[in-house]
């Protein structure tokens, strides 16, 4: 595996792949490597001959009070984890590279964006949408794969390529989950104990109304009461939002049909986490 | 010349081309093309082996109560004279094909795109940027020809290429005049016989603040007064803004050193005009 930092190390191996006609793959992340950012790596591998996986903790989708400082940050660790999973390219771009003195540009989008995550984290998506474009252009891969985890990340990067045109295809693969359902995020390292036991309510109260789904309910805001009395059922819990919505735009239904996302942000303790289920409803 | 109307045609030959080795030069337009243009045409094929040029009169970068509407269009005319001067393939998207339904993603600039045109045309800068960054993604070119007239798009171009790491090379051409100074640009073909007349000051304003600071002015402040004094001598001329700004920033300046820009926006009747000189000071 080669690790590079700079944009023309980078372009040096790329171009040297493409010379041989291999595609290229390609995993943004922000580092502090779990199964689920391994099995979107493996995912790539699958997908293309050659694997580039990029760390970078991107301090612009972080909004103010976040947790961009205590960000975990591992990057031999990750590195030997990558290297086991055959990734052939590790790109560690400076700050300095993406945001360099000046840097005026942001990439803007209205729906799928507002909502949600954009409602709670202003400028999120915003910062998500600029370095995904950069990291695109920068490894330009034939394919890039995110994870179904950050089910609204997924459909903004989706728009964001369709939008603008970018020469890329974007897989997805889904949530790996601990035992007990909760989804793997770099960001459980911050729970304690107990706060880990709670965590397990998320995935509960979606499996749950996936089951009310299943068993014929199709109210949103009947789907949208039990979402909410299971999760706040855990004292721990103190619930951002809970909604159920169109896979495609993320604006809230009424009606159960078609596609739709079940997602879910909270906070436990200091730690915020966000979960979702999709399903896809017949007739 | 090859005429295509679809990003898989427009991917069929570019592509083919890349196969071959060919470099490919992109002059992106507006049409309605005079000698301007038609000299970065010229530009574009003696830097690369390939040339696309594109025509889409974009809507966002027009605003309210501009000139969307009655914007000069004669592709046939455009057309042939692009066959003539060597161009191998147009590019003449849909509007669909740029704004499918749905679209929701700008590209969004501060400096340099805050001042000056980005002022008075309110989103007038996010409308090209967006433009053109689909466009490059598109065409995918090695190199992208630029004119001078606009000069504060060309450094908004040059920022949005730099910030997103666009992988193409900006190349620009001097601005092309008729016999008595006027910059060509469609929009002069809006103009009576007393106009075009009129017109003619906007470059006797420049050159004759060219000429002071060739013969030692130093004060941005005495140049703006000579610019605006000479414009404001021709009644015909609604004066919006003329300036001496940074030529990388944009920014207003105070003292006349290194690289500058002056700029003119001036109403002639129901017409808008721009013009800029660049200067390099020693010392």
């Amino acid at each position: 595996m080669e690790t590079v930092r700079s944009p023309d190390e980078l372009r040096y191996w790329v171009e040297s792949w493409r010379l041989e006609s291999r595609s290229v793959g390609f995993v943004p992340t922000m580092g502090a490597l779990h199964e689920g950012h391994l099995t979107l790596v493996r995912r790539a591998a699958e997908l293309a001959d050659r694997v580039v996986v990029s760390i970078f903790v991107n301090p612009t989708q972080f909004g103010a009070g976040e947790d961009f400082e205590r960000y975990p940050r591992n990057v031999e660790l990750d590195s030997e984890l990558l290297q086991e999973k055959g990734c052939h390219l590790l790109f560690l771009p400076e700050t300095e590279t993406i945001y360099p003195e000046g840097h005026s540009t942001y990439v803007d989008m209205g729906a799928p964006a507002e909502r949600l995550e954009g409602e709670f984290r202003p400028g999120h998506f915003r910062g998500v949408a600029t370095v995904v474009t950069q990291l695109l252009n920068l490894v330009r891969p034939d394919i890039a794969v995110f994870g179904e985890k950050d089910a609204q990340q997924l459909a903004v990067i989706r728009r964001l390529v369709r939008d603008l045109h970018l020469p890329v295809e974007i897989a997805s693969h889904p949530t790996v989950r601990e035992p007990d359902g909760l989804a793997m995020s770099s960001r459980n390292a911050y729970l304690s104990d107990e706060e880990r036991a709670a965590a397990a309510t998320i995935y509960r109260a979606l499996s749950s109304c996936r089951q009310h789904i299943e068993q014929g309910e199709r109210s949103a805001q009947a789907i949208r009461h039990v979402l909410r009395e299971v999760l706040l059922q855990e004292p721990l819990i103190d619930l951002e939002y809970a909604e159920v919505v169109d896979a495609a735009t993320f604006e809230p239904i009424l009606k159960i049909r078609s596609s739709i996302v079940m997602l879910v942000a909270v906070h436990i303790g200091k730690t915020r986490l966000i979960d979702n289920i999709s399903m896809e409803i017949d007739g």
